[in-house]
């Protein structure tokens, strides 16, 4: 034995341990974070959620790298230099906190959810077992079970996961089902079973097709089923193709209804979904990851109707509910199933002697080993609204869609795409004067395709605001403008449309 | 047009946009930004990373339910009561930046990637396309770029993206195998290809394993690979694993070796098994998410000889080189087999007539659609220390393993697992002295075995140290201690030796 190791003969020598820190060190790290986080504070959270700022300082990747010295040294960077490149990043990057930025399907910073993020980080967790997350373990089972109780689970106890992403939630939902009809798929593969097809519609987001991909199904096991001219699931398409498939020596097992397609907004019809899953013995996953917000307003959880027929359903805090990136929700109705679809009892992480109740070490259900607490955030927002504070910030969200969509309905150079969307998403082509008046002449929708490129060139470079654009089937690029910041309000909604006005009126294609 | 739309005709007028602001509402927020800042940073920050702080409050489930109420209101709570969760929930949350907590593959809070996390979580980026995260985007390309050259991959461009936890990194070794060898699985799934088989050590991270059944291969097709006495993957056994499932029907595609296994921390033979993924014309992967911190010291990145023989590599600078919580990458000599493998080419959000050059919207060859920027953490860690810095680190890390080792390797009380581990996870049995001097009787071992969870409810309840336990093979419960805090010295190698003598001494077993 060294002759230190006497120096600490026991813990209550512990106070003498502080005596090995380096103090030095210490005050240095001190002063830095004192300098970086006023300097996150002002600049960067005060500094740009506000209207007088630019949504983007548009900078080409060439001159982003001409402007940031992103390449790793060999040396250490002063702490001057680390304090200018934070300026910088945060200088060149989106301000996605800007009321403006209703570019995706998320956006806004909340005060509440960063500080969430914030202590989350400090504390640096990986929530995998109760031992080494105890409030985190606690948080997302009571957050989870709050939210099944949304969705309207009363019947049964379920169970829940925060996932990176909706993806991956959506992928959870093609396992649980595929374990849930075909147990030996854990242990023989796709080997042992049927060649199993998902169906989803046409309009569902990519993830279920690409996670289907991933998971060995194949993308053309993902049948996709035609949406109607308002964008929702058209029954008798999905019965028919289920059918067909049944015939060409396919094995049905899941239906993907999605409730707030990405473009246009759409709900699919889940009743009449659920009884052909039901006519079917299919699982029915609801992708709910953008409307699922909609579920704490008395006013529009009717959208969702029928919710709580589903077997599972995605949903993400972070899309209409505006928490921070990322918190997305994976929750079913069956108890066990993530638990037995997904573990693998490790012994040297699930340890089944610890001297407490090792139900709560509740990593093993996951596909994930170390993982991020997204919960926090989500769960303080919560506490700093309440669940009417919620209820206010949805009912303003389609509040204001509404009037944006009154306000272009009849105004000169804006055509809707749906009359009547249904979630806060707006549709909409802008139309140049070069363009007016010229619908029936052959060659108008080949160049109403190339106005959207353009008219969103001079927004980003200008930094005006940020709204995307996309073609869908048969539609020539179009805008959709989407809000989840309830920071915004009428007055908003008139200054996108007069941007539009602005900035394309005299495009010309 | 409504009449209040005249308001703002044009952009020049958007100052007057900062009036629509609810200003009291405004500096409210300021206010308890403030104060919560304050809060994390004195008391979180700066009040937990000291060895006079405990590292856990141990607290059972029914008292922290009883301490914190956690679950969501109707109504709003106060700033005040805000204010007292977030020093609760630090509270009862383990201290995982304390020196002391050593009982995980991750620990301590850099603050270097601190503040990284915090601007991140400030600009709440969302990482698809350039023009919506252009720092971003260009980061990660300049960072993994850097991590394929210190792989070795100096020959070819190579690709890589940063996952969300190396298990599923993992899982994108097998679905780029898989692509490789049988692109028909992206349409047609499993069921077009052979019956494949994956081969990974026995002591191998259990994600292989898992994602191989959560990717449709099934359980029983990753074949575990025997390990030696060190830990290593027994290539003889590999090869004869291999013959016998082509024997046997099966395709053989991948071998997953480790870098630094779990428990162990074992490198497998990386030459060898090349040869023998050649010989075969089977992909290799490396799990190296644990060990790949050692490729930055020279001393040191010999234990990972031949890893640019690997076709892709998983390499989490969370683990060994301290980042926060989550940082991992998947790495990949093929430059374009994550795009070729995984695109799904959606238009509304990877449209092509952008006015940018668009191979720079990189999100497509992800499973994830939305995802958070884990690479500004580390690429900042980086800038702030330089290449020498984490070499400095990571010779640090292995100069304490190697010291506690010796410390401890005649001390009474002490038996070793591994005489030589090859990496900073160093693993004993604790005998109190109940045991000392009965190794010959028969119920020797199955006493050895209850003494860690004994020892380990001490630890917890007093919060003193986290070191954690397990069983492996027929090796009954043993400590595995694990560094990666290079704020550690010898005289904390002494402090952990002495406390397992102060709990564990008259521990009867």
């Amino acid at each position: 034995m060294p002759a230190d190791s006497t120096i600490i003969v026991n813990g209550e020598d512990r106070k003498n341990a502080i005596l090995f820190e380096s103090l030095p060190e210490r005050s240095k790290h001190e002063d830095f974070i004192r300098r970086a986080v006023d300097l996150l504070v002002e600049r960067v959270v005060f500094g740009r959620a506000n209207r007088s700022s630019k949504v983007v300082e548009w900078t080409s990747p060439e001159d982003i790298k001409k402007a940031i010295d992103l390449k790793p040294q060999d040396g250490p960077a002063s702490h001057d230099e680390l304090l200018a490149f934070m300026a910088d990043i945060a200088r060149y990057s989106v301000n996605t906190a800007h009321p403006y930025f209703v570019n995706q399907l998320f956006s806004s910073v909340d005060p509440y959810g960063l500080i969430g993020q914030w202590l989350t980080d400090a504390l640096n967790p990986s929530v995998y077992t109760f031992e080494v997350s105890p409030v985190f373990t606690l948080m997302e089972e009571e957050i989870l079970r709050e939210m099944r109780a949304i969705v309207g689970w009363s019947d049964v106890e379920g169970d829940g996961i925060f996932c990176p992403g909706g993806s991956i939630a959506n992928g959870y939902a093609i396992s649980c089902a595929r374990y849930y009809f075909y147990p030996e798929i854990k242990s023989k593969g796709c080997y042992a079973v049927p060649n199993l097809v998902v169906f989803t519609s046409e309009l569902a987001h990519y993830s279920t097709r690409k996670m289907a991909t991933f998971m060995g199904i194949g993308s053309e096991n993902c049948i996709a089923v035609k949406a109607d001219e308002f964008g929702k699931m058209d029954i008798e398409d999905l019965e028919r193709k289920i059918n067909e498939s049944i015939e060409a020596g396919s094995t049905p097992f899941i239906v993907t209804a999605t409730a707030g397609t990405t473009v246009f907004g759409a709900f699919d019809p889940i009743v009449p979904i659920a009884n052909l899953c039901k006519k079917y013995n299919l699982w029915l996953h609801v992708d709910a990851a953008w409307g699922g917000g909609a579920l704490m307003s008395k006013k529009h959880r009717h959208l969702l109707n029928g919710i709580e027929l589903a077997d599972s359903v995605t949903w993400n805090p972070h899309k209409l509910l505006a928490a921070p990136q990322q918190c997305s929700t994976f929750l079913t109705r069956h108890k066990h199933i993530l638990e037995e679809g997904h573990s693998s009892n490790a012994t040297y992480l699930f340890q089944k002697d610890k001297f407490y109740d090792t139900s709560y070490d509740t990593g093993d259900k996951h596909i994930q080993c170390g993982r991020r607490a997204d919960v926090l955030k989500f769960w303080f927002m919560w506490k700093a609204k309440g669940t009417k504070g919620f209820e206010q910030h949805i009912d303003k969200l389609f509040d204001n869609a509404t009037f944006f969509l009154e306000h272009i309905r009849h105004r000169e150079g804006f055509r809707l795409i749906l009359e009547k969307p249904e979630c806060t998403n707006i549709m909409f082509w802008y139309v140049p004067k070069c363009l007016r008046g010229c619908e029936n002449e052959p060659t108008y929708y080949e160049r109403l395709h190339k106005v959207a490129p353009k008219l969103k060139e001079r927004m980003i470079k200008e930094g005006t605001m940020m709204v995307t654009y996309q073609p869908q089937g048969n539609l020539v690029n179009f805008f959709r403008i989407v809000f989840q910041n309830s920071a915004l309000d009428h007055k908003d909604m008139v200054y996108f449309a007069n941007e539009f006005e602005r900035l394309g009126s005299d495009i010309t294609v």
